[in-house]
């Protein structure tokens, strides 16, 4: 599909130009991880059929699984209610965390405040 | 369980002191939608069982349901390896979109990009 400046003004970005993003195993339903995306890392993940975020941190493209070969085949893209967030149901080549857990929630709050370390 | 202060304090809020979090229906694996909670929020939820969300339009502690009786029973509540964001697993009591949608990603993006609205 094309992205059309109409339909690009109607999603509603935050202040830097990004909106979150949900990936969601298609297969098994397993939510995988949130991340962000701008307008040209969306255009990219629709000409690619593959996930492409922009990194917050690095302020860059990231082609998920760009180093890990880890990448996500996206299936569909759905958009919710109000146009600010999301969801891509992906075919993951493997392990969405860097930890190479399946799914980034792989800790329970209970667990997290067990031992509560950012990894 | 009791949310103490070395726990949020390795949780990575944003500067408004807020973190995404997921719904997903615990029974279906829908993803129903996503909203913020601050920490007050997260407690509220914890407390009670329901979740409980801040609304950034209203900037206001909102329990999901409060008025449409569509509560979300929280099950289970997971954080990704970063610790910002929150995946909660919810028993619905009804739709959770204010479209009476089961879920605000009822819209792909074709179907947006055919009909671009905020609804």
């Amino acid at each position: 599909m094309l992205l059309d400046e109409t339909t690009l003004l109607a999603m509603r970005w935050d202040e830097d130009g990004l909106l979150p993003a949900i990936a969601q195993d298609a297969n098994t339903g397993k939510v995988l991880m949130l991340a962000y995306m701008n307008a040209q890392s969306l255009r990219r993940t629709l000409e690619t059929g593959q996930a492409v975020f922009w990194s917050r941190s690095r302020q860059t493209l990231w082609r998920k699984g760009a180093t890990s070969g880890h990448t996500q085949r996206v299936i569909d893209i759905r958009i919710d209610c109000d146009a600010d967030t999301l969801l891509l149901l992906v075919d993951p080549a493997g392990p969405a965390c860097h930890t190479n857990a399946e799914t980034c929630f792989f800790r329970s709050l209970d667990d997290f405040s067990a031992a509560p370390e950012r990894l």
